[in-house]
């Protein structure tokens, strides 16, 4: 249960169904005089029609508003509250004033006229927002609306983040010869963030068997999915799969996948918990991630289907070479040109995550296809 | 100055310069063996070549890796630091080991193969990040690896919220008769709070003249834009005018916009404060503050150029007629029929705040457009 103002983004956890109509009473959309619509039949500025005056509607004055008899009218002002026997409003614009008492209408309204009926945005027991909705703006508005100040929201999927490597130290560290600083946890956290979960980073574990199954156990005990970002090394990616055959059944379910990059990766559950291995390389461990874990996530929140995904189209600079068999996946720079987008290839190899700074998008090139020739059109996801 | 683990989304405040090259030394991507290119020259399983085993080079040893003499090699892992006269690296895969001092090479490598030089990331000295680009994952990661823990950020611009409307109650109150609550000061927040701004919510004003200039003069002291949203009503639309007009030179600049919903808008400046007055009617104000205030906010970022957006291209499913002159923006729902959307126009007028919650996006019809064909191709913008 959280404050709904601070809500964007959640995703909801039950069905919200509203507790009061919307708009709560007949309200009026403009400024102008509240009427019976059959007292201004025939009105027109050659021949218009001449009501009595019996007042103002104040706004916001609790009071509710008087009678109206035939042949009278009201002052009322934009979402002021209709008396009940009012059935349309006759904007100022169409009127005279003559004097205190009388107003001349020179045009004729229909009932139900500038008037926004009670009910007619929603009804009193209608389910309003459904359960796994993400909130927008519009929804924390709607919610307001109904006076839900704050709304149960799915907890954010919390996802372990284990980096391993003798060679790899934490960011704040000066690396020694031979030494490099943690990425990995970092651009995990980033895409975890963006996706709705919540990383628990567990920090830099050796490459050793010992080391790895303790704290891959703590994670597999505290959080909802492990990741565990090794080196892509051959021996070094065996302790991985190793580890995770100890964490619980049935383990290792994937042990390499026809990407590029990314070959190295190995999706397992051990006792109702995701355990994803991910490459060490950072470029391969991004993508990975955001091919496996953020579906994960959305599924974890409850995300019912597939949202509708906008698509950037481009024209490919040059000719393309994919083996086939295997899904590639190639960053570009995205350059307007004219009236269309020209996405160049950004090649670099998996260890560098500039490469990836360098680009604005990524094209995948699937499995059946083997190479896409220069200018033709390309769907680029957005980073 | 942030933590920039904390940093996703955040706009940078100043060019990164890389102090250190990436990768720091050369290094080896596979698991395997260093070697001088030149002594594998004409390795093949039928004529292997034979070298001497000299080591291995542990990874995080901080040591300095020995020097790599003709015919000797050194066991090295995916990572690791390649000696200073190695210029390739042997794949474990293309080996045989024969002793403890011995490796047989079963294919030869290129000077290069299998080695990331010093530097083929980024060097010393590059610019690798410009000032003004949004922090993505890939960013907050190579700010790590260059050891850039904490980095400048843009502030998150501030602006304003002013409600206003004798009849708007706070959404915690229960609406007495002729009462509603507030919907745009959290829609608008929402919003605000999405384009990387910080919303500053003043609260519901009364309507009238020296209340809201008392609250709008502390809002543009306060504010880097001042945002009210009035009842769309020619009164009150009179007091938001008028109050902007005592704010600061040169006050109201455009007042009233050719777009629906949305053409009571205020867009005027106030001794260099942005004051933007919104209709009241949820549906417009969320809609104009749309077209106007979040690209203000990405202004106020300094982030340079526009960025590459995502399209969803869908079939109207009813013929839509449109003024010419004006702008039109409907909201639509989107469902999935074979291989493409449909884009089913959500009717509701714009006081009506769940007519957008029923809405995946929006389609726009420019002004020299006076209609739309059932079965055309709209350009769907997501919410």
């Amino acid at each position: 249960m959280i404050a709904t103002a601070s809500a964007l983004g959640r995703v909801l956890a039950k069905a919200i169904k509203a507790p009061i109509p919307l708009p709560p009473f007949k309200r009026s959309t403009v400024d102008g005089f509240a009427v019976l619509a059959k007292d201004t039949f025939g009105a027109s500025s050659t021949l218009p029609v001449y009501l009595n005056l019996i007042g103002e509607i104040e706004m916001g004055s609790r009071k509710p508003p008087p009678s109206l008899m035939p042949t009278k009218s009201i002052v009322i002002h934009t979402g002021g509250m209709l008396p009940n026997e009012a059935d349309a409003v006759v904007m100022i614009e169409d009127t005279q004033r003559i004097s205190e008492n009388e107003v001349e209408v020179l045009k004729a309204v229909a009932p139900g006229e500038n008037v926004l009926l009670k009910g007619e945005d929603v009804n009193q027991g209608d389910v309003v927002i459904h359960s796994g909705s993400i909130l927008r703006a519009q929804e924390i508005g709607g919610l307001m609306a109904l006076g839900f100040v704050d709304v149960e929201v799915v907890k954010k999927p919390r996802i372990g983040i284990l980096s391993t490597g003798n060679e790899v130290v934490h960011p704040e560290v000066d690396p020694q010869l031979g030494q490099v600083r943690d990425v990995n946890s970092y651009t995990l956290s980033s895409l975890i963030e963006k996706a709705g979960g919540e990383p628990h980073r567990w920090g830099i574990v050796p490459d050793n068997f010992e080391a790895l199954l303790g704290v891959a156990k703590k994670a597999h005990l505290e959080d909802e999915v492990v990741i565990i970002t090794a080196g892509s090394s051959v021996s070094v990616h065996d302790l991985t799969s190793n580890v995770i055959e100890k964490l619980g059944e049935p383990g290792v379910l994937v042990h390499g996948v026809a990407i590029k990059p990314g070959r190295p990766t190995i999706l397992a559950v051990a006792d109702g918990i995701p355990i994803i291995g991910l490459p060490g390389n950072p470029v391969s461990a991004l993508l990975i991630a955001k091919i496996f874990v953020s579906p994960l996530i959305q599924h974890l929140l409850g995300i019912e289907g597939a949202a509708p995904e906008a698509q950037l189209i481009a024209k490919l600079s040059i000719n393309l070479n994919s083996q086939a068999g295997r899904e590639d996946y190639i960053p570009v720079n995205l350059v307007r040109e004219d009236d269309h987008w020209i996405a160049e290839p950004v090649f670099g190899r998996s260890n560098l995550i500039f490469t990836l700074v360098r680009a604005g998008g990524l094209i995948r090139i699937p499995p059946q296809v083997t190479g896409l020739p220069a200018g033709s059109d390309v769907v680029v996801e957005l980073f």
